[in-house]
């Protein structure tokens, strides 16, 4: 069994492991999507980010999609050949946090591909995966690929949750890589009327339109683009800050108009902030992190055709072409959503 | 100037009076299109409802759409010609709770066609309709009968947004006639995953399916098919209660889940509720009366494709069939919404 | 070792059972105190309350402290000769709502003496109590007695944060049996400003008073005490129902303000609303079941002198004679909370 | 009539003014009490504060209360020789916002003492007072220097408001400054269970005990004081940030619970923020500015004895020594609230 495992800063192999036999409550699944994320593009690139460094080898690969391919015991639900979307998130279901409903703060969370604990905890992107029956979801109508896109989703779905009811509002997004993406399409699916997004990339942008923006800024063409909904204290009740980069949260900040809320998904370091225009306008600034019950809703919204998440996937390549894939993926000139294909 | 005037119970009758002028930040409108809505049919049908009774002659109508024919001193940002929704709702601006931002609870609330005070607030099925601009949304793009729309569909959303979050969510609506029907609409989209309709007419059921119910239960003839939604303590988060009727909100409550949400939309008389079951499920009930921003919300929703009310609009009928046109509103058999033409 | 079990109504029994030994995480207490609540009542006056009704032989009580006098294996933070509030809550952490953070809707709760399952969930009037270390929460500084109000005192904790925040609300209490009483201590502790109550007793109506009740209103006497406080649509934000009685509710209801939160505490059978009040008002009539870590959030704000629940404790009888204080407890011309002593 | 003066930074003069008669809905209030604020000492000893700077001689002042000295026309619920607390936030009533039930954010607002807008808005120290009667709440039975407090304290209560239910919450108070000892006040009123309050000043850190907070850390002499709260993803619920201060917030934030409330009152420059922690813990970071209802929400719960400011007021200076008050009360080690005696 292959698997895509990082050693160190542009130190990504393709190694041969005995595959794991599915226990109680578990099932084996022959992966067939893995898209690649910024965290892995992160360990690929940098070897880590922030303090979180790789201290010893780690399989990447946290957005995987696959069919059933055995069984262990006492499992019910699930059948031989049937898609499902894995969820990485796995919780322990007994500490305080998870007892509190918050098993995205859980204190003993097992989240593929994350070098924060030592030892490592494992990704996901290995041609057949072992996984707990509740980290599946029936993905059936959908393409592998698409199935294998249910957790960025969740991660948006996760954010918009944590706005309130986002009915009508006026959105704004900055950054528009994957989860910016995705952040207009969940914002559009609940209920935003005004969506406008800004990233530096044109193609990026582009996309952005494509699903759904009703208007998009070039902040490096147009520094000055959001000046006009800055006007009377602001515009916009909700902002998803997908981007990590401090002048375009200032220039959001600008924009919001008061009591509005500010997402905050990307995960960078520290970030300088206008704390003069956070406090007199009365904004709120939210952390986001991962998901839960998110992760089988979107599968379920996209089973619906209630949200369409195909015109992110740029790329999909074979396993034996993973480095080129994460080369691609760290382009935004060309690239939304690379995944690679274990079949 | 034809208006439609209600004298008594099925006294409905067709009168000639002078056209008004507009005043300075009004214009005149020349209607398009009125819809019929429950409170018309009981002041037709009844001569008003529950404590609720005509003293006076009263012009129906709160459902309006028309193109602007006249502008008075002091308008900007309307011009002759353009089509606009009304919204019949005209708040002080003054009073406790306009400066609260409940402009729906206005102490001196005067909303279109209303024999709440006396005299009566007259309403607005006339040809010529004078209005305040603040009153006006652009519906550029929508039909007139669209537009029309615009009313109902706010009590829908105002509604929805009081149940906070919908994205995810399972809703049940109890009662499919147009504002079950735009709840239906609303919740889909604001993100509402599963939804279930109930009603007692297999017409307006298929048109329940036809707006995006994912399932339909009559239960004249499966009175126990909510049973299975019942187990576990429950299943729905949301329940959009439009009939009006005590046995449809009780088997809505055994269905919903613990801290499930009730909006209770219909204007009707006491109701004998299960008390324990409200309790022992922390469930909350929650009156949703008119609406305010959701008016052009509704409007702006439409107009980008993201609202269809289409379906729903069954018949369309000439001023001089008015009563017709109020006898087939009433048949929930086969008319959801009935409008009158103006032109 | 001496319990008080129920055996139908009226029929109230001292019976001898041997004392179990504690467990694993388990501690055997004392009891020194156990207060008789509301539905101990309708167990003994009436066996049962609406469709639950004794089937078998049940020990009551739910509200109790006692001292800790043994200790099982696998224990910390627990010495013998500790008082300990022990809560009679004990969900079994696993379960949907249990991982959701509503471990009050656990679908697999054992609440002490209760007769909604069969076999009945046996109550806490024994001489000597086993119970999970989760359930006890040290009282060090209490009297038996006042951590024995622990229970009811969570309830209207619990109901408080039901509200959502309470600074500076203008409250209605409508009943001052305990649950009342401990509302207008519990409103008054999370910041409410101006509390009024009603009640048909001036007796408990002093005891409002005591508490720290800015106004009350006997209904008997003065039918239309609470009509000036309808005006403009009303006047309280919150309103704690504790009299189960429709007709307090409906003067209740009158007297709210729009977008008022009616927080229903009493487990009554079905009754009848005036949902048109409701539903224009757009009040929000939210259930309120139990507690959970309202429980030990209440110990430590008496351990801290902010809450004082002394006053309510009006008598205090002897094991021996524990009929006669089941009749003196449903006796509101002179008792609030009757508690039995075990020592 | 004499005002205090700012000039520029350190240029305080007592001047003779005219005195302004009320004019219809207005009374005249011969001032007794003033309390110098943050702002009012930034204009002091800095000409200003962040992009905001002196360009004309202003009035400082706005915590402020006296005794009504002459009532103009149309105003009734006033009588002369009556003591109101004044509020220095007059909103325009009419703009967005107001309507929205937001007036902290009208677009027209002219707070007292702002050198913000151009010309600047005259403070409220002055011997003789001209002010709307909706700014006026009765003060009987407090002191003036009491009733003065009302204007911090209604800060504080509506940071508190924005916090939620604080029931029972875990609080930290991060600088104990008057707005931080207030804070603490607010909290424990509102419900909170443990406060803790941390500070470089033993003095305002024993006046942080007197009030309420059941524990201190001095930063200067235990800078590794909060550390044992980070355990587990930290502690507390809430955080009142009132020092202004990039280090006291990344302290604090560490010391935070997944899903923490951050309460950002003092208005400062840019502050650099460690994101990492706020996105990874669903941190809340809520500025707060201002307040409207709670201004009388304040004056009633000082009146019924619930809240009580007395212990902050270190000193009381007459009109002639306003430098001297100036002076001490930027002095944390010995002064907390500095009034000015206006008889």
């Amino acid at each position: 069994m292959k698997s895509i495992v990082i050693h160190a800063a542009r130190d990504l192999r393709i190694e041969e492991h005995a595959a794991e036999q599915p226990g109680p409550g578990q099932v084996a699944i022959a992966l067939a999507a893995g898209g690649i994320c910024g965290s892995d593009l992160h360990y690929f690139n940098h070897g880590g980010f922030g303090a979180i460094r790789l201290r010893e080898p780690m399989i990447l690969g946290h957005e995987v999609a696959g069919h059933v391919s055995a069984i262990g015991p006492n499992v019910t639900g699930l059948s031989v050949g049937q898609l499902v979307a894995v969820s990485p998130s796995r919780p322990c279901g007994a500490c305080r946090y998870c007892l509190e409903g918050l098993p995205n703060h859980c204190l003993n969370m097992r989240f593929y591909g994350s070098a924060m604990p030592i030892p490592h905890i494992q990704g996901a992107f290995r041609e057949t995966l072992v996984a707990d029956v509740a980290q599946c979801s029936d993905a059936t109508g959908l393409s592998p690929g698409e199935a294998a896109m249910a957790e960025p989703l969740a991660v948006t779905l996760h954010a918009t949750a944590r706005a309130g009811g986002m009915l009508g509002k006026s959105v704004l997004v900055t950054g528009c890589g994957p989860i910016g993406i995705l952040s207009i399409i969940a914002a559009r699916r609940a209920g935003a009327d005004r969506i406008v997004a800004t990233d530096l990339s044109d193609f990026t942008l582009d996309m952005a339109r494509r699903v759904g923006a009703d208007e998009t800024v070039n902040m490096a063409t147009a520094p000055d683009g959001l000046s006009r909904y800055a006007e009377g204290k602001g515009t916009f009740d909700v902002l998803y800050e997908c981007s990590g980069a401090a002048p375009a949260l200032a220039a959001g900040i600008s924009a919001m108009r008061p009591r509005g809320v500010i997402l905050q998904l990307g995960l960078g370091g520290d970030m300088s902030l206008p704390m003069m225009a956070i406090t007199a306008k009365e904004l709120d600034l939210r952390g986001s992190f991962r998901f839960h019950p998110e992760f089988a809703t979107g599968v379920s919204l996209m089973q619906k055709g209630l949200i369409d998440v195909k015109p992110l996937i740029t790329h999909t390549m074979p396993l034996d072409e993973a480095e080129q894939a994460f080369l691609l993926a760290g382009d935004r000139g060309q690239a939304i959503k690379v995944q690679i294909s274990f079949n």
